[in-house]
C-alpha cells in the first residue's frame, strides 16, 4: 500500500488482451491515483503494445517476476478465466488487493479454493469485475428496487446480444462468459441468491457457427421467486445490446435503451447502437476501477467479493447442466462464511 | 346480403356490454357501409343505452327474435364466451356472415362443433375477432417476418399488462381472455401453429386479488421452434400496455411502445400511456370491422376464420393444463379441413 | 339535406388530384353516413380513376352540371386554390354545406368576398380543411394549453419538412401552401390571432430547385406575444415530418415524433418516418371528414369556418410581404362579423 | 511543468464556488495525472470545504500567494467572470498553463487585453472552458457536420433551459452566462464566426423574477448564413435541459434528448431529466479537464483558446445591444492573430 495519500496506487495488470489492454489505458489515462507498473503477459507483442500506452510500466513474463522486480501495490487480473485461480493464489500469498475480471473461476470448486485461501488473511482482498453494478442505469434500477417505492421486484426480462463470437467460442461460454453477468446482476438486483436455472432453446439462428445452438433463453429463479428470463444471442450480426425490463408490483422499469445523436435521414429516424462492450460499458468500467482504486487506497473492498464470484460460479455450474439436459436444475451453495458478511451488497 | 352496392350492411349486434356497446358506436359512427338494426341484449338498461347510440336500431331480447323481426344481413357477436356456441349455430343456420369476438368458444370441443356446423354450408361465414392482426404495428411486424429480409423469426418477447381485473375474474381467464390474443398473434406471426405450452409463476404481486397468482410467464413453442415468452400481468395498477419484441436472425423488431404528446414537467419527461384496450386498439378495431363489412358485402371472409378460433382454443386447453400442473404440455389438433384452406393467413 | 337519418350524405367532390382522389376514397370506404355522387374534374382520365373507386358516383365536367344532374347534399372542394372562390360562390348560391381544402382563397380579398356571400345566408355553410385540428396529438396539445394547468403558452417551435416540391412550385407557396397550416394552428393553439410576421432565410439548401431559397424560418407573433418559429423545409430529400414543441410557463410539450415499429439492425436503431402528408395525417383527415359529415347531417358547422380561412389568408398576405422584403409586417384584419361568432374555436 | 511523466500536474484552483468546488473534486478524484495543491478563495469557509476534498491542498487568499508558497504547474480559473482578466494576467506573467471557465472576460476589450499579454509569450497558454465541445453528443454532431456526408449545415434550433435563476441574476446574464455556450458551440459546429445577432422576446413567463423578461429567442447568423435560433429559458421551474436540432442539407440531427431509466408507473411513461448543469455535463467536464491535463503535460493547448473566448465575447457585446434595442446587430472582430492559428478548431 502506498505510504502517502499522494502516492499513486502502483498496479500490475495480468493479461494484455482486449480487456487487459483496456484496463492498462484506463489506469494510465483516466483513473485518478493509480498507475501501471507491470504488465504481465506471455505474448511479447501484446505486452509491448500495452506497455507503450503506459509510461513507466514494464513488461513481465509472470506475476512472480513482476512482484519480485517492481513495486506493486495491487493487481488487476484480466487473463483468461482458467488461469485466474493460480494468479489469485499468488496475489493472496503476497497480501495484494486484487481486482479480478469475471468469471472469478470457471467453476465453483476453484472459487471455493480461492475463498479458502483468502480467509487465511485478515480481510477480503479480492474484488470481482462485475462492472454492471457500476453502470449508471443499473444503479438507478437497483436504487428503485431497494427503495421499495414501487413494491417488490417480481420478474426481469433481460437481453444480452453480441454481434458475433470469436474463434474457439463454444456453447458453454454463452453461460460462463456472457450470462454470468446477468447471473450476478439478477442476484444483486433481487438482493438474494439464484436458486434454480432452466435453459430453453428457441429456433436456431442460421448465422450461428457450427455447433452453436443459439439464441437461448435462460430462466433464473431467486430465493423468493423472482423470475428472470435472459435472451442470450451472441451472433446477431447487428451490434452489442444489453437491456433489462424489471417488473415490480407497481411499475415496470427499463434500462439499456439506445441513446445518443438521432438522425432523420433516408426516410428514417436512426440512432447508432453500440457494437462492443468496451464502448457500451466504458463509463461503468471507468467508475468500477476508479472506485476500486479509491477503496484499495483506503484499505477496503467495497465491490463484489469472492463470495459473489463463488455464487455466480455455482449458478453457472447448474446452468451448464440445465443447458445440456433441458431440465430445471437447483443451485447448491455452501453456507456463507462470516468473513464475507461485511462487504456484501456493496457497490 | 344487400341488393345494391349503396345499401348499408344491416347488422345485429349480440351483447351490449363494453365491447358490444363499442361495436354499436363503431358501426353507427365510424364504419362506412354498415349500420346496426338490432341490439340483442337481455339486460334492458344496457340495451336501451346501446340503441340510443344507434338511430334506427331496435333492442331485442334474443337473436331469433331479431332475425324474425328485423332485416339482418350480418351479425356481430360480443356476448360472453360461454354463450358464443349457441349464437353461432343460430347464425350458421340462418346463413348469416358473422364477426365473433374472441374467444370463439371457451374450449376446443365447442369450436369443433361450430366448425362442423359451418362446413355444412357452401363457404366459411364466421370471422373471429383477433383484432391485433389489424393493428398497424402488428401488420408492419408481420410484413417484416414474412418478407424474410431479416431472416427467420426465432423468438418473441411479449408483455400484456392490464390495470386491474373485474370482479369474478379467475386465474384461468389469464389464459382464455388475455393470452388468447398472443396465442393467435404468435401463430399468425410465425406462420405455423403453437405446438407446446408451459406456464411459469414468478413471485406473486401482492396487489393481485385473492386466489390470483400473477404475473405469469407463458412460454409458447411453435412447430419450427419459435419460442414466445408472454408476461401476463393483469393487476399492474398502472395502465394498459401490449408490447412485442421479435428476435429475427438479423434484426430485433419492437412494437407497442408509447407514443403521443410528451411533456417535460416536474423535472421529468412524461408520456401518457393507455389505460384500456378500447383506446389502445381503437384504430385496430375500426380497421377490423370496416374490413369485415367490406368483405361481407363482397360475400367473402378475409380475416381469421373458425379454424383460427379452434386453433387458439386448442392451445388454451393445453395452457390451462400447463398452468395447473407446471408441466410442459403438447397441443393436440385435428387435421385441418380443406374447407378452411383458402382463407387462412388472410388479414 | 338527407330526409332520414339513415340516408347517407350525398357528396360532390370537386377536384380529383391527389387530395381529391384521397377524399373520394375516404368518403366511399372509411366515412360512415356519406357517399360520393359526383366527381367534378375537367381531366377525364383523373375523373375516371376517381369514379372507379366510388361505386355509384358520376364524373362531371363542372359543379353546376353536377348540381343539375345529381342529388347533391354537400360539397368537398379539393381543386387548386385559385379556383376555390368561384366554386364556393356556386355552393353558397345553392345553399350547400361545403368542406373546402386549404387555402380558402389565395388572398384575403377573395376570402372577404366569400364571407360576404356566405353572410347572405342564414348560417355558416363552409368549413375550411385545416385538418391538423383533428390530429390526435394536436388535440392533446390544444387541451393542455386551454386547460391552463401548465400556465400560459409562451412560444412554439415548429418544423414542417417535405421530401421535395412538385414542378411549378414557387417560393410564395412555402407560405400559402405549407406554412398556412401552421398559421392556422398557431392561432388555434394560442386562442388569438397572429398579429405580425417575419421571414428569415438561413443558408440555402443546394438541393432546392432553382429560384427556391429554402429552408426559411417564419416568425409568427400573436396578440398577447406568443412567438412561433416555423422551419419550412420543402426539399429535405428525406421524408415528411411535422413537429411542434410548445413552451408553456411550466412545461414544454412536444408532438409529432416518429412512432411505429422500431428495428435494431445493421448496428442501428431505426424507425420508419412518413414520406407524405396523406399517411402522416390520414387519421386526422378521416376524423375531420367524419366529423364534418356528422355535423352536416345535423345542420351545423363545428370546424374551422370561413372566418378562420380569411384570417389565415390575411396572415399569408403579410407573410408574403415579409418574405419578399425581409421586414417584420403587421397583419391587418377586418372586424369579426357576429355571424361567425358562434362556431369559432370549434373542433 | 512536471519533471517526470509520472509526476502529477500540480494545479491551483482559483474560486471555490459551485463550479470551483466541482473542479477541485474532479481533479482530486476523477482525473488521472493531476492534483490540487492550492485553492484560492477569499471566503474562508468555502476554501476550507474545498480543501477538505483535496488531500494535500492548501487554502490561499490570493493567486500570487499560492504561486509564492506552493509548487504550481498550472491553474484552473473558476472565479466570477469580472475577476478573470486580472487572474489571467497573473497566470500569463508566471508562464502558467491555465484553464479558464467561461466567459473568458465579460466583454471583448478585456479579452483583447488578455490576448495581447498572451502573445508576448512563446505559445498560447490559456484554454477557455467551453465544455460542450467535450460532450459526446456534441462531438458526434460536430463529426457529422464536418464529415459533409449529410451536406452543409443550414440551421440550428437550440434550447437552453434552466430551473431557476440565483439572486442577483439580471437580464444581460441570459446572454453572457447562458447563451455564451451556444455562441461558442454554433461557431464551432458551423466552422465559422457568428456575424449578426438578433433577440426576440416572446410572451413573458409569469414565473420569472421581476425585471426579467424571459424566455427569449436569440437568432445567431454565421458568415455563410447558418441561422441558429436559441431559446433561452432560465426560470422554467422544471429542470435543466440543453438540446440542439441541426438542419443539414440531407439530414436533421438531434442531440440532448433525455436518456436513462424509464419507468411505466401511475399510468405514464416517465424518464428523469437533469436538474443542474453539473450532472448534465459531468462527463463533458471530466473529459475536458482530463484532456486539458494531458495536453498541458505535453506542453500544448488543444482546446478552445483565448481567440475563441474573444470571439464569444464579441458576439455577447453585439447580443447585449440586440437585446436592449430589438434590432439586428452585426458583430465586429479584429483580425485573427497568426499566434492562434495552429490550435483553432481543436477539441
Amino acid at each position: 500500500m502506498p505510504d502517502h495519500v499522494h502516492d499513486d496506487l502502483r498496479v500490475a495488470v495480468v493479461g494484455a488482451g482486449i480487456m487487459g489492454g483496456d484496463h492498462v489505458r484506463r489506469l494510465t489515462h483516466r483513473v485518478s491515483g493509480a498507475r501501471v507498473v507491470s504488465v504481465v503477459e506471455p505474448d511479447a507483442d501484446r505486452a509491448a503494445r500495452a506497455v507503450a500506452d503506459a509510461p513507466g510500466a514494464r513488461a513481465r513474463g509472470s506475476l512472480p517476476e513482476a512482484l519480485a522486480r517492481d513495486d506493486v501495490d495491487a493487481v488487476v487480473v484480466a487473463s483468461p478465466g482458467p488461469f485466474h485461480e493460480e494468479t489469485l493464489l499468488v496475489c493472496l500469498e503476497a497480501g495484494l488487493p486484487t481486482l479480478c475480471e469475471k468469471p472469478l473461476t470457471p467453476d465453483s470448486h476453484g472459487a471455493r479454493r480461492v475463498m479458502d485461501a483468502e480467509q487465511k488473511g485478515a480481510r477480503p482482498l479480492i474484488q470481482v469485475g462485475f462492472m454492471r453494478r457500476y453502470d449508471a442505469e443499473y444503479r438507478e434500477l437497483h436504487a428503485l428496487v431497494t427503495s421499495g417505492d414501487a413494491g417488490a421486484l417480481l420478474a426481469l426480462h433481460c437481453a444480452h446480444r453480441n454481434c458475433s463470437t470469436p474463434p474457439g467460442y463454444v456453447e458453454s461460454m454463452m453461460i460462463t462468459d456472457s450470462v454470468v453477468h446477468e447471473i450476478d446482476a439478477v442476484a444483486w438486483l433481487a438482493g438474494e441468491p439464484v436458486t434454480a436455472v432452466e435453459v430453453k432453446k428457441p429456433r436456431r439462428n442460421g448465422r450461428a457457427p457450427q455447433g452453436l445452438h443459439e439464441p437461448q433463453l435462460v430462466l433464473l429463479t431467486t430465493a423468493s421467486g423472482v423470475l428472470a428470463d435472459v435472451e442470450i444471442n451472441v451472433n446477431s450480426g447487428i451490434g452489442y445490446q444489453v437491456t433489462t425490463d424489471a417488473v415490480l408490483e407497481s411499475a415496470v422499469a427499463s434500462i439499456g435503451r439506445t441513446a445518443g445523436i438521432t438522425q432523420w435521414r433516408d426516410g428514417r429516424m436512426v440512432t447508432a447502437e453500440h457494437t462492443t462492450y468496451t464502448t457500451r460499458f466504458q463509463a461503468a468500467y471507468d467508475a468500477e476501477v476508479q472506485q476500486w482504486a479509491d477503496a484499495t487506497r483506503r484499505g477496503v473492498v467495497d465491490g463484489p467479493t469472492t463470495w459473489d464470484g463463488y455464487r455466480a460460479a455455482a449458478v453457472c455450474v447448474a446452468a451448464l447442466e440445465a443447458q445440456a439436459t433441458g431440465r430445471r436444475v437447483e443451485v447448491e451453495y455452501i453456507d456463507r462464511p462470516a468473513f464475507y458478511a461485511a462487504t456484501d451488497g456493496a457497490a
